[in-house]
Formats: C-alpha cells, structure tokens, sequence
C-alpha cells in the first residue's frame, strides 16, 4: 500500500523498481557525449521508413524490445504498457508498439511523459494486480519541428532559447522486487501557468511547473537538495534550469550544487548548434534510460529526483492566442 | 490490494465507487432522448467562447465543476485529475482544467478515454494512496470534425458508416468507499488492428478491440453475458454493435438482450441525421456520468460492464496510408 507524504507527494511502501532500461538515439544524439550510453542510435533518422512519425513509432518499438531483452522478463509478464509522445494524438506509440499485444494506456504529459509513466506504472505495481509495467515514449526532431513549429525544409532560424527536439526514445520496464533502482516516491505535478506564448521558449514556460514539484516534493518529505547526488530535470535546457534554479531558491531550496538537466546533458553545446539544449519525451527518456539507470545500476548514483517538465503546447492553442501550461512528475529514486 | 483474475482482468478488493459523476451536453445532444439526463446542456456550443476548441475546454470545466459539487467533496480533497480528449495535444483538457490546481495526469484513449480514467482512478485509489480521483473527457462536434475529418463550413456529404461527434463532457469523482456505484473490475484493452483505413467507419475499426476485451473479461471471470443488467459499449454505434456481436457470438458469447451503445442511445436515429450514431470521448462520458449512473444511483441497473472504445486515429497516420487500431478498456460496476 502507497501512503501519502505531506500534501502531495506519495512514498511506495512495497520494493518497486526499475528492473531494465533502454534508450536508442538519432544521429545527433550518436555524435553528443551520451552517444556510446545509448543501446542503440541510427545513421539513418528515418530508420529505413518513408516518414518521420514511422521513424519515431519504430525507434519506441526498439527501445521497448530492448529494455525487455535486457530484463530477462517475458513479454507475456509484462501487465502493461504506459506510452505517449509529442504527436498528435500520440501516434508514434499507437504506431510503434500496436503489434506488441500488450494491454495498453496512452499517457501525455508532453516532455514529462517518461516521468508520468515511471510514477504510475510504480503506483500500479505497488497497488498490487501489476506484476511488470512498460514506461515508453519518444520525440523525433523532424516530426515534431513539422508538427509544433516551421517545416524542416523552410530552414527557419531559430531563437536562441529554443531547444532542439531530441530524435530518440527511452524504455523502461517497472516491477515488483527487483535488486537496484527502486522507485521510492512520487509527486505528480499541477499545470502551471505562467502566461508564456513563446512556442520558442519552452524552458520558461515549465521552470514554474519544475519548481512547483520539487518545492512540494521537498516540504512533503523534509528532505534537502543536498540528500540527493542528483536532482535531474529534463528538459528544461540551460534557459529553463536558469529559471528553476532562481525560483527554488526564492523558495528556500538551493539545488545548484546537485541540479543537471537531460536537456543540458545530451548535446555538447560547444560543438551542436543546439542553443538552449535538448528537449523532447524522447530526451529525458533516452538519457534516463540508458546513461542515469546505468550510473544507478553501477551504484555511482545512490539517490537521485527524476523530475521530467512538459509544456502542454498545441499549435492551435498558440494560434488562438492561449498562454503555455507546464507541468512536471518527480520520482524518487536510490540504488538500494 | 487489486487481484488479477485470469490473464487480463483484475478485481478490485477495497470497496471504490462512483462517488458522484456530471455529464453536460451541447443544443443536438439536448434534443436528443437523454437531453434531459445532463446536468447542463448549452444552446450556444461555443459556450460563449471564440473558438470550439475552447468551449470544449470550458465544457470539461462546467462537468468537472458539477461532479464536484454533487459529491460534496472539497476540490483540496481530489488527490489527482485523470483527462484527456481527442484534440491535438488533449488541448481542452489543458484548457479546461488548468484552473483548478489539482495534480494532473494527462490521458490518451481516444473514445474509450473515460473507461481508461475510470479504471485508473479505481486502481490507484484501492492502491491506498489515493482519496478521491477525478476522472474527466470531453468531445466537440466542431473542433474534431474541422480536426479529423474536413473544415464544417465545406459541408462535405458524411458516409452511412460515419458517427457524429458528440459535442459534451463528462467528470466522474472515484473515490474509496461510498454507498452505490462500486467499480468491482477492470479489464485493460490491447490494441486491435484488423487494416481498416477509412476515418469515416469507426465503428469497424472499434468493434473487434470491444470483442477482445469483453470476451477476455468472460473467459477471465467466468460470467456470462446473462449476468448483467447491461453491457454498454461506447461509442461503436450501429455499424460498430452489431459487428461486435456478430464477433463475440463466434467467440460464444451472446450478449444481444443486454446489449446497449452509447452512440446509438444519445440521438434519435429517426429524427436525428447522425447516420451511425454518435461518438468521440464526451459521448460515452456524458452519457456515462449522467444517465447511467443516475440509473445505477436510483438501483434501476445493479450489476453492469462499461466497455469504452476508441479509434487511436491520427489524421497523419490516414494521410501516410496507415490502418487504424482500436482500444476498449472495459469496467465492471456493481450497484451494491
């Protein structure tokens, strides 16, 4: 039985845990300092298909088939699985994982999807009647660059607060017991908004959301930035951890010495013309899954916050004129 | 703690229930046979907003106000908010419930989105951690037809096949314990592709997912059709119902005399031109959270399956040539 912590925050009272994890990459992501951590990354970004959305959809396919070759679990003891992506009307998932026969929920919380998924599939395997989760999602820069902003082929200049969507995609399997990796709470974000209208300026509209959950995770629980080796955002890129970093502090929590975000982590900003980092489901899902699992696994990371930000952005909304909601999951994580 | 029956059902051990529920419904919806079973019904469908997308947001708002205040619970008591709906980026969910501060998990199910909260919020509130959940979906008429389908105002000739989006919404509070409405059951659906590619028949597409999850919940349960007052499907209306017949009759099972659809149940065929009858997320969520459990509240139905089901389509993935799978997640309620 889960119990609640404080007024949001929930600690799982069950071992649950973060059996496998995998994380593949496009080709950009291959050449930045994460590339050799990734299970697998594409010379090619179509991956052998005619569109970009099929690219996307099989790189979840991919991820998804290695994080269960890497648990040793059946397919069949795999209760179900929680994916959701960028696109409209999450497709790149109903594309990449409707041949597995798995039960199936869709899940959108924008770039903090992973996170969404990971807190829930820990809730329902803590609650009992789950014995094995999936957690999926994944972003492709071509597909959502189309679909959110300018099409590649018009080679629009960017603003220097954009991030640039990474191509990937990240598996995680979650279950009962396990000997590493346990998932120890959770708190589950609130949409906040700040009147952000800058579809070019992610990080600024889920900061408030990011500083909204760790600020409620670390009153709920008593704990201190500095309990943690790593509080991990993802993907607020360098603009938005910035705004995070100054709003937490406002609040009495200074994370600076113990903050990274997946955004920031992913690309060499000296080298790839990424101006405020990565961003993307696809982004703190692919280095969550492969190069954080791995350091917990390793036990060089020992206690860590995986607080995933979204932007709950449509392209009509911007149109009409709506302001920007962000929001952002935390999970708790040790290694023991 | 939640039991697994079978391969795919899992029973809940904790009483849950319906603790109160709201549907609300647009002017064709009023006029139609459960016009008087809403909590509130609009004769203007833009809710006096200056886009569709906007009122259906505004719409998930009125429904959401209206079971909260049924239930008599405090909105600082509602532990989590489980919606989406069918518009890119589940944008009237954002748009309506970003108000209300309450912890947000954004769901994608398509049609059968409110069977999917449903289900969750019972499993998470028997996981112990959880006081009340929010369930809350809607659809709009014009916002999916211009969305999915063609602009309204091209007036385009519909096809006998098509269904017609139900423009409403609905909000379920599940919480545990409580007096009537007692969510018994779950049966998670499996994406169902069987190559249907035409966007105007939803029903074929819906129909063999609605099979595969009603005729596990049989096989894993071990009741028969006859068991039940009713078993509502939503939204396969009369092309999609009577092809689900026509496939669990082949796997066994009969459920023709207990048979309803929540597409075929909220418009007059007769006197209203819906063709196959209604669907999208608000048409078996309105009817669902109004009509139904009014019926269950006043003892009228006592033991009943709610199988909501959705085409997981992308205008995309029909413009790139792909077929379109179909999820239904059933629920199994019981009025004592």
């Amino acid at each position: 039985m889960a119990e609640r912590i404080g007024k949001r925050s929930i600690m799982l009272t069950t071992p649950v845990s973060v059996k496998a994890a995998a994380g593949v990459g496009g080709h950009k992501e291959a050449e930045g300092p994460l590339g050799s951590c990734f299970d697998m990354t594409y010379t090619d970004d179509r991956r052998g298909q005619d569109s970009w959305e099929k690219a996307e959809g099989i790189m979840q396919n991919d991820a998804a088939r290695f994080a269960i070759e890497k648990s040793g679990i059946q397919k069949n003891d795999i209760d179900l699985m929680l994916a959701g992506d960028l696109l409209n009307q999450c497709m790149s998932s109903t594309l990449g994982l409707r041949s597995m026969g798995i039960p199936f929920m869709g899940q959108y919380g924008a770039c903090s999807t992973m996170a969404q998924n990971i807190g829930l599939a820990a809730l329902l395997c803590d609650g009992g009647a789950f014995r094995n989760v999936m957690a999926v999602t994944s972003s492709h820069f071509c597909s959502a660059e189309r679909q959110f902003r300018l099409p590649i082929e018009y080679g629009g200049q960017r603003t220097l607060t954009a991030q640039w969507t990474v191509t990937g995609a990240g598996a995680a399997i979650v279950g009962r017991g396990g000997n590493d990796c346990f998932i120890k709470g959770i708190t589950i974000g609130r949409m906040t908004d700040l009147d952000v209208t800058d579809a070019n300026n992610m990080g600024a509209a889920m900061a408030p959301a990011a500083a909204d959950t760790i600020g409620a995770f670390f009153r709920d629980t008593g704990c201190s930035p500095m309990s943690f080796d790593l509080i991990l955002t993802g993907d607020l890129g360098y603009v938005g951890s910035d705004l995070l970093k100054e709003l937490l502090i406002r609040d009495g929590f200074d994370i600076s010495a113990v903050h990274e975000d997946c955004g920031k982590l992913i690309f060499d900003r000296k080298k790839q013309d990424v101006h405020s980092g990565g961003s993307g489901c696809g982004c703190c899902a692919s280095v969550f899954c492969s190069h954080i699992v791995n350091r917990i696994k390793r036990r060089e990371l020992k206690n860590i916050l995986f607080a995933a930000t979204g932007a709950m952005m449509s392209p009509t909304m911007i149109q009409q004129g709506e302001s920007i909601p962000g929001i952002c999951h935390l999970v708790h994580i040790t290694a023991q």
